[in-house]
């Protein structure tokens, strides 16, 4: 059905875009090109969304009262200073269509779809390139480029697609440096929660002093609910929280994407075990990578920026293998990937059709 | 745990949203504010939903291939055409995004997120007012406001909350109007599944020919869907898709929503029994409400706007029972209503409780 779309074959401009895939391959991919968990929709999050759905009919909460609530309980925040969004993709385009920046400031890489939001907003954007040499980390001298004039900063922590974070104590000064020239920071910690310590990095603790913080999270990735669409940001500034609420459509969250967030946030014992996987399986895989002879970034997330000496992408595909291409992500090209880190088994898998792939050019 | 959020008691902004009724009143009401079908979620989509779950960590198909064909195959229309959102308030933000009108025109009332929508886009709106002297209809004099400057025009076919119709002359007359002075026309076909005749009056035959014409569509209402968040739009200008489809995050469909909608498209034993139920119980609720002194405008679609001789919202809402008040409705007040049609034995119970409350008025 989906053949009569030029689009096709799979798409890829994001991981995780493989419509059509089990028609020419015939099965459905290993997809590591999606940095989603690998232990699946949590049984508590699934029962939540069965619950929910003799409701369907009924509009969503326009304002998400219970799940602000139990998500502040959590975070430890007033829920005046949450908003939730259809992911953390409708917060992005919400908060720049709320601030309607004219300058703002990305990293490259980084996620595209600050760039893509703020494209809308006719935004002069100015990116600081992270380097290769740098282990494609920011460096102190990025402070400079926050000057009088400038909107908005993106900083995504840790960064999509490298999985660095930012050394703290730089954090703290960028974010005090914005609040100077009066300009928003936006942090995306939507990986965050994948961290060895999360509760070491995130910014959450800020959010009082500095009103011109905002925070975006995810439920998307960490607990495999891609395809409900749910995400949150933390702010102080409710006023601004208000704005980005009016910039769109007032039914945002869906009322199963509700159900299930509320249920998510109970899962303590599959928080525990994605932790434990990530914590356990990044080093090996990251190792299992370098054998064969890849360039591997010290990713802190769950998921590997590598460069391997050999193209992948299709050797990979007829493999049933998915990973996801860099060569469109700014400053990067098609020499590097992306790859989920996922179990034991599945990333097992990936290194042996790697060494198939690669084994002629170690020999 | 809603209790601590200064929204409370409900807001009904817009109707449905009844969050914490049942903690102040004991139970849910009989909703009446939310112009949804009253059979709820077709047995077939809840299966749908349920067999999607499973797959729930993957992220949706962003383009939406699958359930854009189906639609095309039943509208009769290139897939190229369609674009789906999440519901059609979503695709009301995207379309005014993309097109970022500097003048628009609307009718007043109206739904009210075309105008939301427009603010956000700093355009200059103005408003034809629908008389009521005339059943809130357009009349060909508003011809005359299609001026060269213009840029969009939202029609709402049939309108909330009057439930009319343009008289088909009439639309098309404004639909070349609005080509001759470079205006794209988006009518609002959302309730046009619950008139008597809905081929009558679509316009989807003159997309070929008129590329400044979108017409809107949603799930949310005639299949019971308003928790998943559905709706598409059909329009033979493909870059004004495009344009709409990156006015905002791509992965505005949830999975979930995607196959309740292909599941939906197969439902033609529940589009039947909703169309006759609807058809039934329309008149009936009409000459009950005039029967209790109320002034009825004929709506044709799946509410009533009317007018009783007293005060309705907090009386219906003691007996468990909400309508939506059409006080923040531009050109209307707070003396008017707008009812959903429901089932026979809703129906009675929202008259038999009007009748109490009306009766000291009557006798």
């Amino acid at each position: 059905m989906w053949m009569s779309f030029p689009e096709q074959p799979p798409v890829l401009e994001h991981g995780g875009d493989w419509t059509g895939y089990e028609q020419v391959y015939g099965a459905a991919p290993l997809d590591f090109s999606a940095n989603v968990s690998p232990l699946g929709l949590p049984e508590g999050v699934r029962k939540a969304v069965l619950s929910a759905l003799p409701d369907a009919g009924r509009y969503p909460d326009p304002l998400c009262r219970a799940l602000r609530s139990a998500i502040a309980r959590v975070e430890g925040v007033d829920p005046a200073w949450c908003l939730c969004g259809s992911g953390a993709a409708d917060l992005i385009y919400r908060v720049v269509l709320a601030k309607r920046p004219r300058r703002a400031l990305l990293t490259a890489p980084t996620f595209s779809e600050y760039e893509a939001a703020l494209g809308l907003a006719s935004c002069q954007v100015t990116c600081i390139t992270l380097r290769r040499e740098n282990g494609f980390l920011l460096w102190p001298e990025c402070l400079e480029a926050i000057t009088p004039g400038l909107d908005l900063v993106f900083l995504c922590e840790p960064n999509n697609p490298t999985g660095r974070t930012t050394p703290r104590p730089l954090l703290l000064e960028i974010l005090a440096r914005c609040r100077e020239v009066d300009a928003l920071l936006v942090v995306d910690e939507c990986f965050g929660s994948f961290l060895d310590c999360p509760a070491d990095h995130t910014l959450c603790g800020a959010l009082e002093e500095y009103r011109n913080l905002l925070l975006l999270k995810a439920f998307t990735k960490f607990y495999a609910m891609a395809g409900l669409r749910l995400g949150y940001c933390l702010c102080s500034d409710t006023a601004l929280l208000q704005a980005m609420r009016r910039a769109g459509p007032p039914w945002a969250v869906s009322s199963l994407a509700q159900a299930a967030g509320l249920a998510a946030l109970n899962e303590g014992a599959y928080v525990e075990a994605v932790r434990t996987l990530i914590r356990r399986e990044r080093p090996w895989l990251a190792d299992a990578l370098e054998g064969l002879g890849c360039e591997v970034i010290p990713g802190e997330a769950n998921y590997l920026l590598f460069s391997p000496p050999l193209p992948l992408l299709e050797p990979l595909r007829q493999r049933g293998i998915l990973v996801r291409s860099c060569a469109n992500y700014r400053s990067l090209d098609g020499s590097w990937y992306r790859t989920a880190v996922r179990t034991h088994r599945e990333n097992q898998q990936l290194i042996a059709a790697l060494a198939e792939i690669l084994r002629g050019n170690l020999g």
